[in-house]
């Protein structure tokens, strides 16, 4: 069998490599500790550091196919590695658009895909004139995530001291997302249309399918993932974060990897999401991504504030109170905000899943009940 | 977070590691040879046999709970670790009723328990008193599996020379098996009773629910089960293995662990099996055992003759023609007739997942259709 190896040992490798196990493998993990979530659980685990192209080399050495558990590694690491005759997916060329916000913009708006209004900033300059006196985003170019490295800016901020762009502040009805998986063949799978819960820039819920979404416009974004997925030549899972407004989608955000949208799919569609990156890295035919229930909600488990019961005891309270809903735990260290976990609930009925899902992330996060 | 360890490095273990991630968990593992089934998938694996006391206790010192991957831990060598202060469930009292079937079939003859009739076989006498000129089963007392220790006797054959017992031999319907968890604490979860498909005493095929199956009959294999996890002891799963005939329900065997019949909960019920141990053997409230589909079809991948396209080429074939099919494979060498992974497929009716399962495993077995 194939070996594919991860670059980055967090949740998302973590439950990659239970979806490996099942395909009769076991993935490779290069992590930066001993301790991330991912190395706890695989065996083999090389330590090492994703900018480091030594350990990478060596890393690569011993797969078949090397993907990412983030976007973090140089393009120009994987670049080299792919010289040197490496199979690693996504690609630089594809992943740079999942690394550089304003590669991405640029590119689609070459594609004439529909984003918010955006600039690029010279040395902070333009934003005055872009923002005419209105609250505007600003994003780095480079290195954000789960709401780092984007700021509400007024007419009097200062400006964030590192490569920007900026964007109008879009009148939002709601976030989506699209997650599509594609294959070197160039198979394409399309996952149903989901909506995102965002807090303080965090996903903090995803209902599947996305409530009340028209036929039309869920395939919209569907297509819009696939085109996305075959334009820039991705290798794997494709998450299209979109914004939903009164006048249609604009893109935000692209992650070409497992995604915090696509959690729900581990017991929510035939086929998980992880299980789906490997078939795709694989060139295996996709899996089947159809709903396994009406209803899915995914609610994830920010870590609370210290003290209180132990996580163990909260395990306890939440299975008593709700034994349908499935728990993962990331063996991750507590830390206040901090993603440890996520749960999924299935049901009939949207309030009462989500109901149960919400309460059963709370009692993780916070061993109580509100 | 509790640790749970497992004696035992098989496939069993390997997907009760998959389950023990979920819970934040990572499962420690007492394996043979370190490419055992599980020992290729989980970090810390501690190498040694479960029939060597000194590398047994120096296991159990670093677990929370001890359990099993198979029945073939020695009776007092599980004392020995209870007596050192280790919790290790199912305990030695319960778990004697799984290892020696003539203690099993003396305490189950004692509760009242419906069993084929049965007779002890002391140095081979007595057998042709109790067939009466007809074939009848003899089965070692201790170390079967998988058909091994079962022989049909007529009555001019000679006996195996090892300890044993004489079954009748019983006029089947079919055979079936009800899985129940039971807690420490004494709750106990049941799931749907299965039907059970042999070839040459390995199990092929699992139908759940078992098709056609009364009501009234399903209730009281789910009673069977429960009383006799209740009666026996035992902590973690039970699987009651049963013979249905034109009279009713006789038990056939018992195993303590998670058991082929209960592979189809990894995606059949809202609870694996696997999680279910876990969740028993760590005294967590249990989960729930509804099915998630109205037909689930387990079918065992066997290994085939050799020769022939690789596993992943076949995996390629078998993707490409069921996409919706879930396929498990445990890393193991090929031998022809050794049980290498197991499908798992969902629908609505049954002869159409039956069939999508049998030629999802026909295709990962022999590398063909038919």
């Amino acid at each position: 069998m194939p070996v594919v190896g991860m670059v980055g040992g967090g949740q998302l490798a973590r439950m990659t490599h239970q979806a490996a196990i099942a395909l009769g493998q076991s993935l490779r993990v290069l992590s930066e500790r001993s301790d991330d979530s991912a190395a706890l659980v695989a065996p083999g685990v090389s330590l090492g550091s994703h900018l480091d192209l030594a350990a990478l080399r060596e890393f690569a050495a011993g797969c078949d196919v090397v993907t990412f558990d983030h976007e973090h590694v140089p393009g120009e690491h994987i670049r080299a590695l792919a010289d040197a005759g490496h199979t690693v997916l996504p690609g630089a060329d594809a992943l740079l658009f999942a690394q550089n916000k304003r590669a991405m913009r640029e590119r689609l708006t070459e594609l004439g895909v529909p984003c918010p209004r955006w600039a690029p900033v010279e040395r902070g300059a333009g934003v005055k004139a872009f923002a005419r006196g209105k609250t505007v985003v600003v994003k780095a170019v480079t290195g954000g995530y789960d709401g780092r490295g984007v700021w509400m800016v007024g007419p009097d901020d200062p400006l964030p001291d590192t490569e920007l762009i900026v964007e109008e502040r879009v009148t939002l009805v709601r976030e989506l997302a699209a997650v599509v998986a594609r294959s070197p063949f160039g198979q394409v799978a399309a996952y149903p249309v989901v909506e995102t819960v965002q807090r303080d820039g965090i996903c903090v819920e995803v209902l599947a399918p996305a409530p009340h979404l028209s036929e039309e416009r869920a395939t919209a974004a569907q297509e819009l993932a696939i085109r996305l997925a075959t334009e820039l030549g991705v290798v794997g899972l494709l998450a299209v974060e979109l914004f939903e407004t009164p006048d249609g989608l604009l893109v935000n955000e692209l992650a070409m990897r497992p995604h915090n949208s696509g959690h729900w799919t581990i017991e929510g569609s035939r086929t998980s999401q992880f299980e789906q990156h490997l078939r795709a890295v694989l060139d295996y035919p996709l899996g089947d991504t159809a709903l396994t229930a009406p209803v899915v909600v995914m609610a994830n488990v920010l870590g609370g504030e210290p003290g209180g019961i132990s996580i163990d005891e909260r395990l306890h309270h939440l299975f008593a109170a709700e034994p349908g809903v499935k728990v993962h735990l990331y063996g991750k260290q507590v830390r206040p905000g901090r993603k440890i976990g996520h749960v999924t609930a299935l049901g009939d009925d949207l309030e009462k899943t989500r109901a149960r899902a919400a309460r059963a992330a709370r009692w993780l996060s916070e061993g109580r009940e509100a």
